[in-house]
């Protein structure tokens, strides 16, 4: 059987790459969240014993490397490619975080949205026959997004309603040719998706619609329906954007209220953590699926999963170009069974 | 025949890709160069028509893509997916040149490397089986470039003896699993090198450990030598960095004197043009690709080359923190030939 490109967005596998070891890490917030048991290391050090902040998020990249490698009993000669990235600027997370594993990396952008793509490209590989084993990694970090995006932590910042918390987070999931899976079936690739919204403190509603076209695309390339998945997540849509896609999915005639979750809405307590809208960053959908999501696959709780991170894709120079916020979303399917639809 | 990993870091492609349409666009000290016969468009204006600089490199990567659709005759519908970055942060380069086209976008980060990563996967994910079509994609401007990574442009900042020239450029490369070539026979993954040099006005030196590892992969892993090739371009180490590499592989006995070149000596006058070290930039070794060595394959000059784009990937943030320069280099086989060694 060949791989199949069932329309312009999705592909099948037709060889399944498995999930062979998976492992994630977080921060104070992320350890008072509903998900704390579901961390392989919660460090209430926000410098992660690091000097500054930056280094502390390349320190989370190495650690959160390290532990999957170790839970998947590898060393990193084991490991053929890794695909990372993350939200600072030139992706130093990634740079300085990997510098020392001497694994060939193909360095991925893609906002919020990159355990989605990280994972995509990983399987891609794999499915190709190119490689036996490889990596999808990355992290994000709320002092040093803060710093980056909004302003200095020192400031004491007011956040609006609309705004949400960037994960102190970071996860890796390690593919292999062979393998118990979960198993990567498909993938969908996004495209580019602009409505307009200039607010960058409400990502969700920009991300929403490529959240949409992209899951949209899975279902119709794939002619199947939310009801054939257990369990379909976003990656930090939060409140607004995750109550934007059920509507859109409803103005189509498709249900998605009994089914379909955010990472950044599952992370934390929105109530008594004070987190507004969510969590964001690529490390929330990271920690989420690379802990608690793959934790509970492997259990039996859910045997076909749809994770769709979702990245806004601009910057604070865009924003202060008066730019809107392009954004994107990856989605991959994991499922229990090699042989799906 | 199947894909084969000749080594920890190279794949042969079993159905070598075809290169199918290419172009480039440069600035005015582009047009001023040795390689102005080369380009697809040259444009005195360092805005192209826009209001900003960044909103400039944007319109740089929408007019390049549209011009490799148009000499491929071929419309954004006909493109499975691309890939591409650039060197601004969040890679707003690419978010906003790419916005209206709606092709599937995986975003990718190698620094100055880019033409050389996304060559490399897009090559993948057609020798995969997973598409037809695929663009690769990157730029770079000077003045984004300068303001962002050194000083605001009109502060007129003096720059040192081994400091490089961003070039004011873009690329695309179309690829297609069909077609006359040049051919993406081989492409060999970069790791992360870093040598401790910290000094981010001497990026030369800092990528050029980076281009001889890969290089030398590369040639390990096929079983070749220099000689084997009509020409080796590395992307933008410039006079000092080309220095370090031939140094390098003499030290393994490895004549590479006679063939071997590097984009940012070649697109600049560097005595005339007053340029220091040379030209540097993703859209350096971009621009060169894409005019004067696909040109000069097609026409028969060269049989074999190896293209092999070199990153840094720091940001100001990480130098600011006292941090050395982690880079990689990415490189890609192209022949004429499609049943190569």
């Amino acid at each position: 059987m060949e791989n199949k490109r069932l329309g312009r967005q999705t592909v099948r596998l037709a060889h399944p790459p498995a999930v062979h070891s998976f492992s994630n890490i977080g921060g104070k917030m992320e350890s008072q969240g509903p998900l704390s048991d579901y961390f392989d290391e919660l460090c209430p050090d926000s410098f992660f014993g690091a000097k500054t902040w930056e280094q502390g998020e390349s320190a989370m990249q190495q650690r959160v490397l390290n532990k999957a490698l170790a839970k998947g009993n590898l060393n990193p000669r084991d490991i053929d490619c890794i695909f990372a990235g993350d939200l600072l600027n030139q992706c130093i997370g990634t740079s300085f975080g990997l510098r020392d594993f001497g694994i060939p990396l193909y360095g991925v952008y893609g906002a919020c949205s990159t355990m989605g793509e990280s994972l995509s490209l990983a399987a891609l590989l794999l499915g190709g026959g190119y490689a036996h084993t490889a990596a999808a990694l990355t992290s994000s970090h709320f002092c040093t997004a803060e710093r980056q995006y909004r302003m200095p932590m020192p400031y004491g910042n007011q956040r609006t309603p609309t705004a949400q918390w960037t994960a102190t987070a970071a996860g890796c999931c390690i593919l292999s040719t062979e393998g118990q899976g979960p198993f990567v079936t498909h993938v969908t690739c996004g495209k580019i998706v602009d409505k307009g919204i200039t607010d960058a403190n409400n990502m969700g509603a920009a991300m929403a619609p490529a959240a949409y076209d992209t899951l949209a695309a899975l279902f119709r390339e794939t002619k199947t329906a939310p009801s054939d998945y257990d369990l379909i997540c976003t990656g930090d849509l939060g409140k607004l954007g995750h109550e934007i896609v059920v509507d859109f999915f409803r103005r189509d005639g498709i249900d998605m209220s009994r089914n379909y979750r955010d990472c950044g809405l599952m992370l934390y307590d929105l109530e008594k953590q004070d987190m507004h809208a969510g969590g964001s960053g690529c490390g929330c959908s990271a920690c989420v699926l690379n802990g608690y999501l793959l934790r509970g696959m492997r259990a039996g709780k859910w045997k076909r999963i749809i994770i769709a991170p979702t990245g806004a894709l601009l910057s604070p120079t865009s924003s202060f170009q008066k730019e809107s916020i392009p954004s994107i979303c990856h989605a991959v399917v994991l499922s229990n069974s090699k042989e799906d639809f």
